[in-house]
């Protein structure tokens, strides 16, 4: 593509180091940005400066924050004995949109998985562990994916707490509440008859 | 949807002013962002943050540039006798980036719109008549959409130049030379029809 201005030029390509958008859409929202008020450009390229050098880690659960506790870890309101160990931010965040979890949270950071050379200190393990004593946790949930490096994950850390106290439960899976049987995928269809659970105590987290 | 950090929301909320990025966008392009080296964010928010501050728009064609004139207008090797109108800069990229035209643009920046209370005076008419004088051009080639804004846009400007030596052209319309004439509009089908040229002079501008 020609520009008619360096500027533009540089836009779009920096623009479409941002993933799904390509020249062409790079483009469009930098002549959108041209076409209107100074105000916003300047509001984004703020943010993401400010994104870039003042977003921390929560010193406790490793989530992005604003100081060096996240608000959800500060907040007196919330379990600090139930901790959700989940992969990444964006699955606190799926969580947290649920509305039905008062716990706290531990990113992980990525999951173990020797493939890709990622072993268990490559993670954020050991803090758990760490919060685990210090909080005296009753309770881990894990939210993790069902994949060979999930599983393993879960496991290792399970093997690091088989001395203590504290829980160990996955999140429950099966065929999605508001999907259709013949929909649902056969793995999922098939683990959620064989993790069927009494009638009466479908409302109690029994499996595991 | 509930944020662990407040630059978080506030990047979300500013990277969704962007046309066809919602907030579910925002958040995965603030998260990538967060999860690439500093330097992407920094080029991003820079390049937005000259292209609101240093654009300039050329004093000849109107088109934005880096400097007073634009690096068309500026380029010695394109004909000045030979002037493009276009009703925006998106419209001069799509031309450039044929490489089949090696004149000069003006960009109108609207197109005459009685019902939206634009009038000639609204968009860029007394400079381009201007330069029709000043450059001494041969031809104006208009490259405006066929609508009635458009049309009544190239009735007016062809008015204002009728005592003047200078050739007014419009750009050829019909079947797209990629495309099968089942899937042709009507309207373009029917036209291209009408304005059939005689096979010999096919590759002749003999239209207007």
């Amino acid at each position: 593509m020609k520009y008619t201005s360096r500027l533009i030029e540089e836009a779009v390509e920096a623009l479409s180091l941002l993933p799904s958008i390509g020249k062409k859409s790079a483009l469009r929202l930098v002549l959108y940005l041209l076409s209107q008020n100074k105000d916003k450009s300047d509001r984004i390229s703020k943010a993401i400066h400010k994104l870039s050098t003042e977003i921390k880690s929560c010193q406790k659960c490793h989530a992005y924050a604003d100081t060096t506790i996240c608000s959800i870890c500060a907040d007196s309101r919330r379990s600090k004995k139930v901790i959700c160990v989940v992969e990444s931010v964006r699955d606190l965040m799926a969580i947290e949109e649920t509305q039905q979890y008062n716990g706290t949270y531990h990113i992980l950071g990525g999951l173990i998985s020797p493939l890709d050379g990622r072993g268990p200190d490559d993670i954020h393990i050991a803090s758990l562990i760490h919060r685990v004593t210090e909080d005296q946790a009753d309770e881990l949930i894990m939210a993790i994916s069902p994949t060979i490096e999930g599983e393993t994950t879960i496991y290792y850390i399970s093997r690091l707490l088989a001395e203590s106290n504290v829980r160990i439960s996955v999140i429950s899976r099966g065929v999605s509440f508001a999907g259709e049987l013949e929909y649902a995928d056969e793995l999922t269809l098939g683990r959620s008859i064989q993790s069927r659970i009494p009638y009466h105590q479908k409302s109690l987290s029994s499996e595991v």
